[in-house]
């Protein structure tokens, strides 16, 4: 813990890996691509995941839990979603291992328990739950159906990083189902939204939402709404996503109702989704090369109280004192008694941990009637005294909340060049912190594949409050109707 | 949901399969075994896990997240484990499907897509955990490890039933690591106590908390610590177990620490787990013939109130005034509006939730001010003054859970037996609800085997207060020094 990491100026994917690492989020694991979530890191998830769940079920929403597995027959049945997602599949083809009679001790799939029909470890969940949904859906008065779920998936990615794209991950994914068009796109809309105030209020991470381009759309959507994240390196996260599927998974699964004329109609359908990537952005969003820097909303600790030097009994009864109105307040708070460790070394643990505020409490500042607080995001500290000083760290935690945002949303606008040429749009790419691109397109997949080959850049999405205006395509100068916005993307 | 369900006494297997499907709380799926939980059972799994998951992080853990998948060659590495689980294990073994040349619109696994080493998805996560623990592990200092998991697990059962036995089920799974081995005997039994503390007070079903006989033992575990319950048929449910795997996974993984004289060690290890089956046994101990019967602290909805016969503003008007008092209590309340549905049929639907009170509302009721309260477990009802309706109804809900854990300790006194001969033995089995026996066993293998053969009792548990006492064995007539408790189980 005491070892530095690496700068971010020096190495951005090293320092991130570093945080990931040192602030004991996650961990590589025996299996290629599959990360182990260390409780550090699963308290942040819990956290997020838990504010999520009450803002779906604000929205109307229930949980429900649908098979790991996806027979191969069911997961064909929508092609562009099988097509999309059959490359990097994980497949079930065996259910025994018998003793290898070769080797003692050791095991070998059984050649004789093979499996009739092939089970695809689930990567996204449409498939199956559309041909569940066949069976509960019979008229107009089964909808809308607003379910969720919490599940782990599995892509089998070549190229993994901690988070940001890991073969197997934790996530939600929503499954709705609707009688109408215009009330599935409602929902898929409803849901951007939740994902965009989750983003901003809780994760202190400005988005943009927007809609995708055709190529860049989730494979079985009529249109992909997402929300998208700039990072300190300037490069842009894709951070959820909710789609509009219109009515091709209940044609591809033959899900119908009674509508209120008696007629049988195709049900409408949207899914949404966002995962344990979601730590991956917090982290590139506020974090610094001390380590991690967590929004108090998050943080699973939101201020720790260190005794300078030791836990001595005048400045335990003042921590607990404080510790139990703190609590009092809803504030997570740790009281670090270790006595092994010298007050600095805490100092950085703390810091590289993200715990959002640090009170310090000495024996000849008590003499003075005083405490230092630290705050993590901009690492001031101050004297405060000892009586106002659990009202203090309570505002003191919004600010830091605020801060964080405001900090972000600044960087955005800063890294968010508006370009009208295709040289000015190279040399922003060329620039150490590229940032967002604000362009002209002429709205076809060709241009748009063009651009990604010769810049990495791609369509990250067309804002919902693009304005329009006439402009002509940065790259083949034909005419364009609205700007959209080009990064290089994790 | 008009239509009855089997009665118990006609058909205890197809009254349960009834109750699962008709108070929906899960289904079958489409693929072999698996199920799908649908929304009100998950509701319900969801209050089992967040009061379990409180439980938990009291007594000092915290949670964490490790791979689905564990590479064989970890999976073998203990081999007792690995013999326990092989048998019932699905393996991935390809990571691609492609289109299938010969079936247009089809896929097919890829061949050259073959895994290296196969993957076994978790049936149990010891060895993937012990795997990574090697690396977290060092020095005392690091010890205790007290991490949880709430994760899906694989285990290809060839007979299954819904929640309970089931190829995929959610569960957690307590995984941890101490210095010293009567640490790890006293975690435990902690955890059994957790387990049973949480059977009896929450679920209302009373458990006997014993230790497992050598065979009924967790592969790879020195003891398993289990709760048995007894079903309303007269079989045993094994309702959670918490081992004590002494230092076998440390020695298959090499995970030692320096101890306080500066030696290295083997760690010790526990690790314990419930699971979805426990919905299985909740229902199985409280339900009757009209349907699911759910103790008030676990039931998703706790008051419902019905309108008699229709929402009209006036009773509107009350039952939104006793809705939010009765919120404000923390109860969870539902008011039923549907207005084409008649008061009749919402009864049986409510009754076949398993909602435990329901409050109907009735204009000439109003009128003389009063209200009828009706409790599930008994299926009495009352005339109540509509003054002190709420706190008559939140006195009401602890009675019901009270009642339903009186009933069910009630009907296992009634349903245990203590015999002395093999006659008596086979006869109390042969009766139409068997129930637990308690009897006196020679301690071996041989004598286990052979009841179990003759009559498919197995040994539920050595209960951990069986007093000594001077006996034989009731098949062998050898000496024993104390009883233990015969069941045929789930």
């Amino acid at each position: 813990m005491a070892k530095a990491i690496t700068n971010r100026s020096e190495d951005y994917s090293q320092w991130y890996i570093d945080i990931v690492k040192k602030a004991q989020l996650a961990d590589n694991s025996a299996v290629r691509g599959c990360m182990v979530i260390k409780p550090y890191g699963f308290a942040l998830w819990e956290n997020m995941r838990d504010q999520l769940d009450t803002m779906f079920k604000e929205t109307g929403h229930v949980n429900a839990y649908f098979p790991l597995f996806v027979p191969k027959s069911l997961f064909e049945a929508e092609e562009k979603n099988a097509e999309g997602f059959a490359k990097e599949c994980a497949v079930v083809t065996h259910y025994r291992l018998k003793n290898n009679p070769d080797e003692a001790g050791k095991l070998m799939v059984d050649p004789e328990a093979r499996l009739e029909e092939e089970l695809v470890v689930r990567p996204t969940s449409e498939a199956i739950i559309w041909n569940t949904y066949r069976d509960w859906i019979n008229s107009y008065r089964d909808l809308p159906l607003l379910i969720n779920q919490w599940a782990n998936v599995v892509r089998w990615e070549m190229r993994t990083r901690l988070f940001l794209r890991t073969a197997e991950f934790l996530w939600q994914e929503g499954h709705t189902a609707h009688a109408t068009r215009e009330e599935a796109i409602e929902e898929t809309k409803r849901m951007q939204e939740v994902y965009a105030t989750f983003a901003e209020e809780y994760m202190a991470m400005p988005v943009v939402r927007g809609v995708k381009s055709e190529s860049e759309r989730f494979a079985g959507a009529d249109d992909t709404y997402t929300i998208e994240a700039l990072m300190q390196d300037g490069k842009a996260l894709q951070a959820g996503t909710s789609h509009f599927l219109g009515q091709n998974f209940a044609k591809a699964f033959e899900v119908k109702f009674l509508n209120e004329n008696n007629q049988q109609e195709y049900v409408w359908a949207t899914s949404w989704g966002v995962s344990t990537r979601l730590i991956g952005g917090l982290i590139m969003t506020h974090s610094d090369d001390a380590g991690l820097v967590l929004p108090p909303r998050l943080a699973p600790v939101q201020v720790v109280i260190v005794p300078i030097p030791k836990p001595v009994p005048e400045i335990n009864e003042v921590a607990e004192k404080i510790m139990a109105e703190l609590k009092a307040k809803g504030i997570r708070v740790e009281y670090d008694t270790d006595a092994k460790k010298r007050p600095g070394f805490k100092f950085a643990e703390h810091e590289m941990r993200g715990v959002p505020v640090r009170i310090g409490i000495g024996k000849r500042d008590l003499e003075k009637g005083v405490v230092e607080v630290a705050r993590r995001d901009t690492k001031e500290k101050e004297q405060q005294p000892l009586g106002g000083v659990v009202e203090h760290v309570a505002q003191l935690l919004e600010d830091i909340q605020n801060n964080l945002y405001d900090r972000a949303v600044k960087f955005r606008e800063e890294k968010t060049t508006s370009v009208d040429n295709f040289d000015d749009f190279k040399a922003v790419l060329e620039q150490e912190i590229p940032g967002f691109i604000s362009a002209h397109w002429d709205g076809t997949a060709e241009t748009e594949q063009k651009i990604k080959e010769l810049t990495k850049a791609t369509i990250r999405c067309i804002p919902n409050d693009a304005p329009e205006e006439d402009g002509v395509c940065v790259y083949s100068g034909k005419p364009s109707k609205r700007r959209v916005l080009f990064a290089k993307a994790y």
